[in-house]
C-alpha cells in the first residue's frame, strides 16, 4: 500500500502516506525504511521554495522507478522489436530490426538479441538491471513460454521460447501470443483505454485476435482463444492467400509486401485488385463478426497491417451494424506497429508490480 | 462464515463452527444467536445415541434451508416450466405447461403464472416464502430484466419482463438469457460440473450459446455474447429453416415438430431428409467452431433439441478436431429439457446467497 501510494505521486511525506493508506504512522515509517533499504524508495530533495516558506519542511519520499528496468519484445515474421522502460513503465528507448520471413528460429532469436543489446547500450542500462521481460509472438503459447503451435514462423511450433530467452536474461521472461499482447497495449496506452471489453484483431493473411474481458486478458482454456483464422478451413473455403491474389497463384502466406501491392492497385482502380480486396474484406468481416457474436465486446480494435488500410474499416462497421444484435464500436489501432512490444512491456510490468506489491505470498488485486 | 460452515454440514456444534471458521467462541455464539433470531438457524435435536454415550452432549445447530424458497422459471417458444427449491437448492417440485409458439406475451406470462401457482400449491409452499425468482428466456436481456431483442417469441422485444414478473412475486426477479441459464445449470448439476470454461450451445433453428469463463457467466458488454445465430446472415447464406427443409418452402422458424420429422426421416434413410440434416449439421459445426475459436473453452455442451439428436455429436467432434487448434471436449447436455429452469434456479440461489452472506455491504467472493 505504501508503494502504491508513492508510485501514484511524485513524492509524498509520511503524513501524506499515512492519510492515503489509512495505516498508522509507525507502520508507515517502518515500511518506508524497509523500502529504502531495498532500494525502491529514496528521500526526495526538498524544494527550495518549500524550505524557505516553512522553516524545516517534512521529509519527502519518492518511488525509485529507476531501481529496475523492463523490456517488451516483439518477434514477428518480418521484424523483431524491443522497447525499454523503468519500473513506472516510462519508455526509455526502443529499437527494431528487419528479419526475413524464412529465417530459422535460431537466426530470429539471434537478431532479437542483437536488437536488445543495442537498445540497452544506447540507453546506458545494464542487463542486470532488468527485472522482467515480456515477449509477444505469433502462435499458441503455453504458460511456461513454449510455443504449442505457431505456423506463421519457421521452426516455431514446439519451440521452448521462454526457456531459450531465459538464458539471455537473468530475470523472469513472460511469453504471450502477439494479438493478446497488442490487446493489452491498446488498453494501456491506445484506443481502448476507456474500454474493459475489447477484441483486438491482428489482421493479416491469417488473422488472430486477443480479447480483454472486464479488463483482463482472456487466454482461453488452452491459450488458443481468438485464433479465428482457422474458421475458413471448415467450409472448404479458399485461403486468404488465394482470396487476395489477382492471378491464378495464391500469394505466399507471409508475403505482406505483395498484399500491400494488391491494396495499392485496388486504390488505383485496378479491377482485379479491387475484387481481391473485396473478397479479403468479406472474409475479415466474417471472422470479426464471429468474434463479436461470441464475445459481445464494447470495442473492436483493428490492427496488424489492416490498420494501414482504412478501406476495411467502413465495410466492417457497416456489416457489423447490419447483422450483430448489438454492434460494437470499431476503431483502428492507435499504437500500430508498436502494439505488440508495448503490450509485452505491460505484461512484464504487471509481473514486476505483482512481485513488488505482493505481501506474504498474496498479490494485491490490481 | 458461520452460515457457510452450517450450510456445509448437516449440523454443527459451536466448537466445530469455531474450528472451521477460525472465529473466537464468543463471536460464534453471538452470530449463531443472531441467526436463530433471523430464523435462518435452529438448534438441532440431539441424537438418541449421542445423548446416551456422552452424558449431556454439546448443543448442535443447523441451517434452516426451509426458511425460504426459490423458483427457477423457463419461458420458451413451446412451453413454460418452473422448478422450486429450498435455500439449499434442494429441488422440492417442478411443473411445466405447453404454450403455443404464436401466443402473445400476455398469454405466455399468464400460462407461466398458472404453472407457478399449481407448483406452489402442490408443494404446499406459500408465495410469501419465496426469496428470489430466476427466469431463463430467449433474447438479449438488459440488467433490469427488459428484453432488448428477442425475435424467437411474439411480442418479446422491448418487453419489461422483469418488471412484469415482479408484480407477481414480492421478491427479487432475475431475468437471464436462456442459453446463459442452461450453461449455469450444466456447470451446477450437469455434464460441466468439473469444467470452469464451458460453452453451452442451445441448438435449434436459430442456435444461441451461453459461456462460462473461469466459472463465471460471460454475458458480454451488452448481454449479447453467444448470439451466434446471426453469423449466417452475413454471408447472404440461407436460413436454417431453409437448410432443414426437404421441400422448396422453408420450415416455420419455430416449428420444431417439423424439424423432428426431418431428422426422423433422415434416420429412416430418406435421401432428401439426409441431405437436409447434413446441411443443418454443417451450419451448426460452423457456428460452434466460431464460438470455440473465439473463446477456447475446455468443454462444449450441446443442448436444445439437438441434444436429442445424437447424430450431430460425432460430426461436431470430428470437424472441431480437424480445424480447431486446440479442440475442446464435446458432450451432450445432461439436464436436457430441465437445463434452462435449473440454471434460472441457480441464479436465484446465487442472488439469495449473496444477500445472506453479505456482510456490511460486501459480498463474499463465492
Amino acid at each position: 500500500m505504501v508503494l502504491h501510494a508513492l508510485q501514484g505521486a511524485d513524492s509524498a511525506t509520511l503524513t501524506e502516506i499515512t492519510r492515503v493508506t489509512g495505516l498508522s504512522r509507525p507502520t508507515v515509517e517502518g515500511v518506508v525504511e524497509g523500502l529504502i533499504e531495498a532500494g525502491l524508495v529514496v528521500e526526495a530533495p526538498v524544494e527550495e521554495g518549500a524550505a524557505r516558506r516553512q522553516g524545516r519542511p517534512a521529509r519527502r519520499f519518492r518511488f525509485r522507478a529507476e531501481a529496475g528496468h523492463l523490456l517488451g519484445l516483439e518477434i514477428g515474421p518480418h521484424r523483431v522489436a524491443a522497447v525499454l522502460s523503468d519500473l513506472d513503465g516510462k519508455v526509455l528507448g526502443a529499437g527494431q530490426k528487419e528479419v526475413d520471413e524464412t529465417a530459422s528460429s535460431d537466426e530470429r532469436l539471434e537478431r532479437l538479441r542483437t536488437c536488445v543489446a543495442e537498445l540497452l547500450r544506447r540507453a546506458g542500462i545494464a542487463r542486470g538491471s532488468l527485472r522482467a521481460v515480456g515477449v509477444g509472438s505469433p502462435g499458441i503459447v503455453e504458460a511456461d513460454g513454449t510455443v504449442r503451435l505457431g505456423t506463421a514462423l519457421p521452426g516455431w511450433t514446439g519451440l521452448p521460447l521462454g526457456e531459450r530467452l531465459r538464458r539471455s536474461f537473468k530475470c523472469p521472461v513472460l511469453v504471450e501470443n502477439d494479438a493478446n499482447a497488442a490487446a493489452v497495449a491498446e488498453h494501456w496506452k491506445g484506443v481502448a483505454r476507456d474500454s474493459d471489453d475489447v477484441v483486438f484483431v491482428l489482421a493479416g493473411l491469417s488473422p488472430g485476435a486477443g480479447s480483454l474481458i472486464g479488463g483482463r486478458l482472456h487466454r482461453g482454456y488452452g491459450g488458443a482463444a481468438g485464433e479465428i483464422g482457422a474458421l475458413h478451413l471448415l467450409g472448404r473455403e479458399v485461403t486468404p492467400e488465394t482470396l487476395l491474389s489477382t492471378t491464378d497463384e495464391p500469394l505466399h502466406p507471409l508475403d505482406e509486401q505483395a498484399v500491400t501491392e494488391v491494396f495499392r492497385h485496388a486504390r488505383e482502380g485496378d479491377v482485379g485488385a479491387k475484387a481481391a480486396v473485396e473478397r479479403y474484406t468479406q472474409r475479415l468481416v466474417h471472422d470479426v463478426a464471429a468474434l463479436v457474436l461470441a464475445l459481445d465486446p464494447e470495442l473492436v480494435v483493428i490492427g496488424g497491417w489492416a490498420a494501414g488500410l482504412d478501406d476495411v474499416l467502413e465495410p466492417l462497421r457497416r456489416e457489423l451494424t447490419r447483422f450483430c444484435l448489438r454492434p460494437p464500436r470499431v476503431e483502428l489501432s492507435m499504437l500500430g506497429e508498436a502494439a505488440v512490444a508495448t503490450g509485452a512491456l505491460r505484461l512484464a510490468l504487471d509481473h514486476v508490480e505483482g512481485e513488488l506489491f505482493a505481501v506474504e505470498g498474496t498479490v494485491t488485486g490490481r
